[in-house]
């Protein structure tokens, strides 16, 4: 077999690994944690029914791509718990190890390519990784709603907390931010989230 | 709420449901099986690392888009083995019901939009629906390589069901062709798969 071809199934057979990479949040029938693997199609799938809310010119199939390869670096620095106790600085200088690793396990042109979108996600800077970053964070928050806040108790999670959390949708897909904010103030009055 | 973004929220919290529709195929790690939206992920990635292998003017980014859509009516119609014992015929119109069912949950726009990619993916006519329809075959099938032929013992499964099964990637990878036929040659040697 040639190198090239070798060197993607050996990749593909790696970031099989992401279906045993489990998040906080649990899923919405039978409270077990969900996986890197299954949180990421969800919020490729996601990004496809919401485009209407995204910025406009937003190209929403670097999104999809975006999404499906942004937890890959998980694979070796695992989950990190968006409400837990790890630094910012200590989560991006496993993750930035873990990218290089991952990805260099392709070939050099899709190292790049993959390399290239993960980076845009990580900076938070354009349209698509900001309408990206929603996704990520409006999916654990809709399943959080459906199971009672639960990432937000294990958490003992305060509004402020989750306001700096969700910030990004006020960019990322702005007509869906009343949504957010009235959906965060009804958990706080149900008491899923402290004051 | 308006009703479009209920019916769209409605539809993200049903989808969940694919998280818990369990596979024949076991991953490469701990062999339990793996479920749809995991392996959704998975052929969504395979599809953005192999498009070299594509049948030229394939557009991949539909190619991505009807990956992660194309087990949805798995939610209502469960997972059918490839080697089991329903008829195609019953499979297909089980999963007819599912695909109104499920799309129908959406806005009309967005059940068009998403029930058309199905359909095609279905027909497996467009170059499109052929590298879709490889990337679904070898997917289980590198799994089951790593699985010591995991499904092919289950499904008592002989070389000949292997090959009708597989065929498809002559058309929509044929680059990969050689790989996937010495495969099977050589799992066939190894015992795995009956002759």
């Amino acid at each position: 077999m040639d190198i090239r071809l070798k060197e993607q199934l050996d990749f593909i057979i790696e970031i099989d690994k992401m279906k045993n990479i489990y998040r906080q949040t649990i899923l919405s029938i039978d409270r077990r944690r969900e996986n890197d693997a299954e949180h990421s199609w969800h919020i490729g799938v996601m990004a496809i029914l919401l485009k209407e809310y995204a910025p406009e010119n937003t190209d929403i199939d670097k999104v999809v791509k975006m999404l499906l390869i942004h937890d890959l670096v998980e694979v070796y620095a695992g989950d990190t718990f968006a409400y837990g106790d790890t630094s910012k600085e200590e989560k991006e200088e496993k993750e930035l190890k873990a990218a290089d690793k991952i990805f260099g396990i392709l070939p050099e042109d899709l190292n790049k390519e993959l390399r290239a979108l993960w980076d845009e996600f990580e900076k938070m800077e354009t349209n698509e990784a900001k309408y990206a970053a929603s996704m990520d964070r409006i999916q654990p928050f809709i399943l959080n709603l459906v199971s009672e806040g639960h990432t937000w108790k294990i958490g003992d999670v305060r509004s402020s907390q989750v306001y700096e959390r969700m910030d990004i949708v006020k960019e990322g897909t702005p007509k869906l931010w009343e949504y957010v904010d009235n959906a965060i103030k009804e958990s706080i009055d149900k008491g899923l989230i402290k004051k």
